[in-house]
């Protein structure tokens, strides 16, 4: 089996995405970031997706970015609520961008496939019913892999590349459940929220929550998660 | 005066990058990393030299790289002594390779940058007397900003293009140590052993301290550092 990094978040597009890579046949090393977001809760998601699918490693990695601040993820800014986000296509950034975190996410994974010899980095971006985010949009994707393969020992020795796998990038929200139902999701254990309260139940206002929800509607059927 | 984000380790080539960065006129934002190196004593000289220097903003962010192992720098492997760092350019890279370190330090300055809305980014690489890291190349430099351009706020709405300077990358050891003399570094109290003792003395015998004293030797003088 091939070794892969998958970043890990515990919300609905991660797991799902972790279900793919498995039934792909890869041997998953999942990583999951504790950076200081105020819907820490997901941790305990991505905890239970991992147990759930028998992920033998599983890395918690703490990093701070509330040091930079510049994000409602990471301050005391609010989340915003109610936003219409099927209008999201203006290229609007939101307030709930964390500045540079895929990249920052990546380079962490970059740097453990490397360590692991691992050719594959799964990242759950989505370019179509995302929320406006730059480092969710292909061309940075293909960038970034550019910029890996100079990075790394393998980059220098002309062995192992590495490949970002975005295998949900050119889904809509309501194909990437489809895809997770094929696949066995229980979409009831995902947390996509940015605003949960404390016992991790999703507040169906923010642009995660209504892009999910809006997802489930598509899908035709309703989002088994626990809403306040 | 504009801004910058700076990556100081406290060794010879970033105090060098810090006073030439300064002489430029730019307001330098200095960002230092614990990450678990052996040599953690490199953090000492890197407050010193942004005291010096009178930097208001010097952020040291933790990041544990010891999760990954996979360097001389982060494990207990042993640091190399002794080597014959001038017949160093057969493409061999050394185990005191930090697997993507400077790929994730420059993630962790652009996203600084993005939030002070600086537009450059300094780092201290060097292609010459490089000790044969892969990100140390010119092409990764320019891959990375290429990457970092995109992956931002101002990647999306035109504005803040970010470069990745690097001013040191084309000179030898002794032509950055002209340089600083000639911007008034005072090298006694920089830091570049990988291996140092507890009181932050240098090995003398390790990659670094081979190329900083073969610097000082090419340059016409003697190290002012402390040796063990």
């Amino acid at each position: 089996m091939a070794d892969a990094v998958l970043l890990l978040s515990g919300g609905l597009d991660s797991t799902t995405l972790l279900a793919f890579a498995l039934d792909e046949g890869f041997d998953v090393h999942a990583m999951t970031f504790r950076y200081g977001q105020r819907h820490a809760t997901e941790l305990e998601a991505a905890r239970r997706a991992a147990a759930r699918y028998g992920i033998r490693d599983h890395v918690i990695v703490d990093i701070d970015l509330r040091t930079f601040g510049g994000s409602a993820l990471t301050s005391d800014l609010d989340v915003p609520k109610d936003r219409d986000v099927a209008r999201n296509s203006d290229g609007e950034i939101p307030i709930t961008y964390v500045p540079a975190r895929n990249t920052i996410f990546l380079s962490f994974a970059l740097a453990w496939s490397e360590v692991l010899g691992a050719g594959d980095i799964f990242i759950g971006v989505n370019a179509l019913d995302y929320s406006g985010y730059p480092d969710c949009r292909p061309e940075y994707v293909r960038a970034y892999e550019r910029m890996a393969n100079l990075a790394t020992r393998g980059g220098v020795e002309g062995t192992n590349a590495v490949r970002i796998r975005t295998p949900l990038i050119d889904l809509t929200k309501a194909q990437i459940i489809q895809l997770g139902l094929r696949l066995g999701v229980d979409y009831a254990e995902t947390q996509s929220c940015y605003d949960p309260d404390p016992t991790g139940a999703a507040c169906g206002r923010c642009d995660a929550c209504q892009l999910r929800l809006r997802g489930f509607a598509d899908a035709g059927m309703a989002d088994p998660a626990r809403y306040v």
